[in-house]
């Protein structure tokens, strides 16, 4: 770059190009009209340099000029000593506890793998390194208690110290987890110009969340911030993850003893806070949360901590976990749906959300199950649910006798048109339900959301009475009754702590930072500005590039 | 449901049965393990009835009194005088505009033709409509300005009246529209809960936001509400509709001049408000929104009117309309993409968020076009576009050049590892883009999102009034300079109103609710109950539900 803009700093030179010859970069030259016949011919490792000039002469000049400005160059690069591998830069500077790499990506998984082997924290901004030798990085820094932030992780913030390209942001409480660059550096930025401050930031790698990698990092990241006494709130950016990866990390999320603001870029999230995770919409929307998060924190305020009529809710038998969902409102049913994607990963339906999670038949419920009894299959020639309970109360029957049941959730729609008095035949059919179980030391909570109004025709708060006597957890709102469900069944829902993580140590972020640095030398250069000791190495391709000698060399190494 | 309901109450019987002989209703019996010989044999037109009684006397006695159960039922529904058809009934009750159908499916469609010929707004509670027959209607009810609600349509309140299942609530400023029968209710009911008042609820019936049927209802709805002088705010519920059709409500809601509140139940929006346009992610957030909104109408507040600046901008030229935007980081090129769905249907881009939106190749924009310039296609063998600025000028350069082009968006990226001083290179070559397409009577705006802190190493102040000078209009967050972006463009994208629509009168909502009911006497019995006029049609299948003979009557009518 500074030796295409000296060039074409020359006089004559109207237009210069310095790349490598990737077939991308000679697509670029063509746009730009500077290909020629022998830059169509470089290979991808052939460094092209190309100038147009007003005339013969002024190109030849600038020519003339390529191997002394690339000398300066070079001197700069290496005016102090440079050890010539890992091994000896890490005798050179023993405080390190970072490596950065840089180096191209066919090279990068193996700078990577010694500086691990080293026990070296690694920062891997290469890109194009393959997906499986990502996944064989991390699970192998993971078991180490070692971070590989990347590959493709152009930024991060450790104690105070940016590594590859970072704002200079005030320390504050805001720890940062992200699998995205710049969505890091807007959210750190936009968190200094309102005047909050950032402990750590944290960058994943762009397929961290990936369904192969599985936020391998993501997860060492938050746990760790979790445990930083720094940190007392917590970001997480992504864009969006596979739905399996969402899961894990909301579980991880939910576990931590902090609040922790969420940005899955454009994944649907209908509630905006669940306990102490909060889904915003925009990096800025992130930002300004977490701001006033950590303003809040002073005050140890918490609002929606769950009612005590909640914690005094009785215990279930072993065997329950299941939630059977019977619903007459078509829409009430998928928005518990979708809410409940929140708590429980799968729940099947015979309108379900996705493809995979319709039922076998909508007769049979099977695990987490959510029934819309409103659906055409259950209406040719019968009366709708709304004003025929007899369907719903069969299927009650059937679901209170099944033993894995824990919850029953239901809407009673009142008004006009609606069955004249629901509760004279739903609160004894719910009663019996309830008693059934008892008998078999069984525990069914029925939880039920009243669509309805005081002026409606059936006496909203007569029924309401009435269903809570015969037992039923009664709710004027479809979602309070969803998400009462949601965390009533999560909390039955015991996931064994990933037992393949050895946990980083805090110390990783709270030793001053001194890392060694292989590849681009700016972020040699940017390290020593901010005051943090770097070593670099001078690097060159194993075996002078030849990638068979390189692939034996690799294999000596393993053994 | 009151025959069965009789029956199970009679000496010895354990339960019963009273349903249609469809394939349904028959494993709904086997269920209940009341599925005989015989009734596996019923068509879907008998009325099937089951009883399981203690003993065989029990169970004869209990048959023996179907009769007299059902002559009781039928002289109460036809305790008053009701005319034969339609006609009779128009002419027995004249100011009733609105027919209610609940008929069978397949004969519901021409029911609701009848009745718009006779010029009546149509309440079509039947499902099991064939979408084409849906289509037609909606599309002939349109030309002639009159209203279809469904089918499958639930529930519905004009002026003050509910129709099919509704639930009593207040009257006030806010008026729904709503898809989706049960979200209505709920939303109403939560409006009603919180204090807060309903206009008018409109229904759609769930398929109205289908592709096929593109919406006719509910955009005749809004703009029936938009006109209605005692709706200040309105409320838009449905399950996620197809992309398309989000767009063209979305289109339709912009030129409202009331505000909104927009659920798309589980359909992912970015952004919480745009404009007058709010959107919520539950229905209990739908109500609590419309209220405060229509508390917070009375003071006239504002408070995201476009900044005088915006209104400030110049005019481009006639045939500029095409964004371009330059980024060098992924994510922040990801959230524009993101945010602008809201307001450009399509952006295609090289890393689109719908594949069929990806650019044929990435050198070439096509209409709106967003290019993630940190790519891995660009940036093998080449520096990161946030160190080098050289692609990205060049790229500049020639969408500057096309006379299509309006806008430029750009972010720039400042910080550690950054280009040292972007504003040196950037700041002259907008200069110069500006000039080349001022020289040729265009105006081209360049917006540029620049990330970054006082405290970085660029000295951000000096890097933006810098890039100001050159012409460029500058915002501190992507979301600004974005959404900025979005609003500027969205202003020279004049649609053409649809013509097919004839207005629907106001006083279809004004008038006092006088209607005529086929089908359900339940629906009778609830306008009744609530003063309103209504007749009920003794109706029959036509031709004795001899569906040749009634095509053949159907096609004379059409004559």
């Amino acid at each position: 770059m500074q030796l295409q803009r000296a060039l074409t700093g020359l006089p004559g030179v109207l237009d210069a190009g310095v790349v490598m010859g990737t077939q991308a970069n000679k697509k670029i030259l063509e746009q730009s009209g500077l290909l020629t016949h022998e830059a169509l011919e470089a290979a991808a490792d052939d460094l092209v340099i190309l100038v147009r000039a007003s005339d013969a002469a002024a190109c030849e000049a600038a020519l003339a000029q390529v191997d002394v400005l690339l000398l300066q160059r070079r001197s700069a690069a290496e005016q102090d000593y440079q050890p010539k591998s890992l091994e000896s830069a890490a005798q050179a500077l023993p405080s390190a506890r970072w490596l950065l790499v840089s180096v191209p990506g066919r090279y990068a998984g193996a700078v990577a793998r010694d500086g691990l082997r080293l026990g070296k924290h690694v920062f891997l901004y290469s890109d194009n390194v393959p997906m499986a030798e990502e996944v064989e990085l991390k699970q192998a820094a993971a078991q180490g208690g070692l971070l590989v932030m990347g590959p493709d992780c152009g930024t991060a913030i450790v104690n105070g110290i940016g590594l590859g390209f970072a704002n200079v942001v005030r320390r504050g409480p805001i720890g940062l987890v992200a699998a995205s660059g710049t969505g890091l550096q807007e959210v750190a930025s936009r968190i200094h110009q309102l005047g909050g401050g950032i402990s750590h930031a944290l960058g994943t790698g762009g397929r961290d969340l990936s369904e192969a990698v599985h936020a391998v990092t993501a997860r060492q990241s938050l746990d760790l911030l979790g445990r930083d006494p720094q940190t007392r709130v917590i970001v997480l950016v992504s864009k969006p993850p596979a739905p399996a990866v969402a899961d894990t990390l909301l579980h991880a999320a939910r576990q931590l003893n902090k609040p922790i603001v969420v940005d899955f870029i454009g994944y649907p999230r209908a509630v905006r806070r669940l306990d102490h995770i909060y889904f915003a919409g925009t990096l800025d929307e992130t930002a300004e949360w977490a701001v006033r998060l950590a303003a809040d924190q002073g005050h140890g305020s918490s609002d929606q901590s769950p009612a005590e009529s909640e914690t005094a809710a009785g215990s279930f038998a072993s065997g329950q976990r299941y939630l059977r969902g019977l619903f007459s409102g078509g829409t009430l049913a998928y928005e518990a749906l979708l809410l409940l994607q929140d708590y429980l990963p799968v729940v099947y339906s015979n309108a379900p959300l996705r493809k995979e999670h319709r039922l076998a038949s909508s007769m049979v419920s099977q695990a987490h199950s959510i029934i819309d009894l409103g659906e055409d299959e259950f209406t040719v020639g019968r009366l709708h649910p709304m004003m025929d309970n007899d369907l719903r109360i069969r299927r009650l029957q059937q679901e209170a006798q099944d033993p894995e049941v824990a919850l029953i959730l239901m809407d009673v729609v009142l008004g006009f048109g609606a069955h004249p008095e629901p509760a004279s035949e739903l609160a004894p059919a719910i009663a019996t339900a309830r008693a059934g179980a008892e008998s078999e030391g069984r525990l069914l909570e029925v939880v039920l959301a009243v669509v309805g109004t005081d002026q409606d025709p059936q006496n909203m708060a007569n029924q309401m009475g009435r269903l809570e006597a015969a037992g039923a957890r009664v709710m004027n709102s479809n979602l309070t009754a969803v998400l009462y469900a949601g965390r009533r069944l999560q909390a039955l829902d015991r996931i064994t702590p990933d037992a393949n993580f050895r946990p980083v140590e805090l110390s990783a972020l709270h030793q001053p930072l001194a890392a060694i640095n292989v590849g681009l030398t700016s972020f040699s250069e940017s390290l020593e500005s901010q005051g943090a000791p770097v070593v670099q190495v001078d690097w060159h391709p194993p075996a002078g590039g030849n990638e068979r000698l390189a692939a034996i060399l690799e294999r000596m190494k393993r053994k």
